[in-house]
């Protein structure tokens, strides 16, 4: 029928999680009931494409070389706080428990799925906790198997290093993903995080 | 944290479907791991919002004033059948049975949804089975309440203008087995059978 059309479903199928079906559903919506919303859409990739790089000093998303968070004085920079996720981190935000910065991996140690310390930029995380005022490194990456062991590895590394480690108190439950779980009990688990 | 990543989570709401935490898994995805496919969804959208019509004869989706189906002459113009959505039109056209022409309405009556007759362009659907070339319309919307309101209504109306038309057969299933056919299916069969 129309090639522009079978591009804009074969395109919206690179979204984690959309079949053939959804993608046309998908198609038909936008170009029957909004079009205003896919050209929104087309704005927003494009410019998030262009603009959004990841932060020199924390990794996480960032429009800017350093973030707003990492360049905030009023934050406690002696404290680095490690997360699998910009959503992990989010949730921390939220329980107000925390007042230092943050190292975002984007991912976990994952040999499965071909995931080493390579891969997650380990030497960036290094660089950024020798950097003579962080004091503590809190490791609250997910409490998955996967999650346990990265925590493990980088809590290793750092000691090895000399700096002080702790990790989230078990008030997460075990096989609990950050994202998912409420904010009191992360907030629970942030008081009583204990050294790793 | 990122000004264009809130713009594009945020984007990606209007697709249908979609709540805040997929939005925000698919804008991470595909800002981490997928660039190439965000800047091609971006081209895509922006091509069909720009290419993307209403074929002046079939109304299905287009990018020319006449789609390639509705300019084929191997086809039989003196047939037109009448379907909701693009989809179902791709539908019988794998069953190979059929080898007239179409009209897509877009759409169904639903009062509920405030859909009427004039949402639907009925206008132009009589208007294209009124060129004297249509010999018969045959109604292939959907079997539910809507579709079959939908069909009861351009039946009469296209009937008080002298043209013949025709309703797909409901019955059981190809394959299907009575046992496991809701009664009302079976009740529709055993009234609409056929000298066999
Ligand atoms: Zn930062
Ligand atoms: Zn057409």
């Amino acid at each position: 029928m129309s090639k522009s059309l079978d591009f804009l479903t074969e395109a919206l199928r690179r979204l984690p999680g959309i079949g053939p079906k959804s993608a046309q559903r998908m198609a038909f919506h936008l170009l029957q009931h909004d079009r205003e919303g896919a050209a929104m859409l087309s704005r927003a990739l494009y410019q998030a494409v262009d603009t959004v790089h990841h932060c020199a000093m924390c990794n996480t998303f960032a429009d800017t070389e350093i973030c707003d968070m990492c360049a905030d004085d009023a934050r406690d920079h002696a404290m680095l706080c490690i997360v699998e996720t910009p959503a992990d981190q989010m949730m921390i935000e939220q329980t107000l428990t925390y007042k230092g910065l943050y190292f975002v991996l984007m991912g976990r140690l994952s040999p499965l799925d071909g995931i080493g310390p390579k891969d997650l930029h380990l030497d960036k995380l290094i660089a950024r906790a020798a950097d003579g005022v962080v004091g503590e490194v809190v490791l609250a990456t997910n409490f998955t198997n996967e999650g346990e062991a990265t925590a493990h590895y980088i809590s290793e590394m750092l000691k090895a290093r000399g700096l002080k480690v702790s990790r989230l108190a078990r008030g997460v439950p075990v096989g609990g993903e950050l994202e998912y779980v409420d904010a009191g009990t992360i907030a629970r688990a942030m008081l009583d995080r204990r050294s790793a």
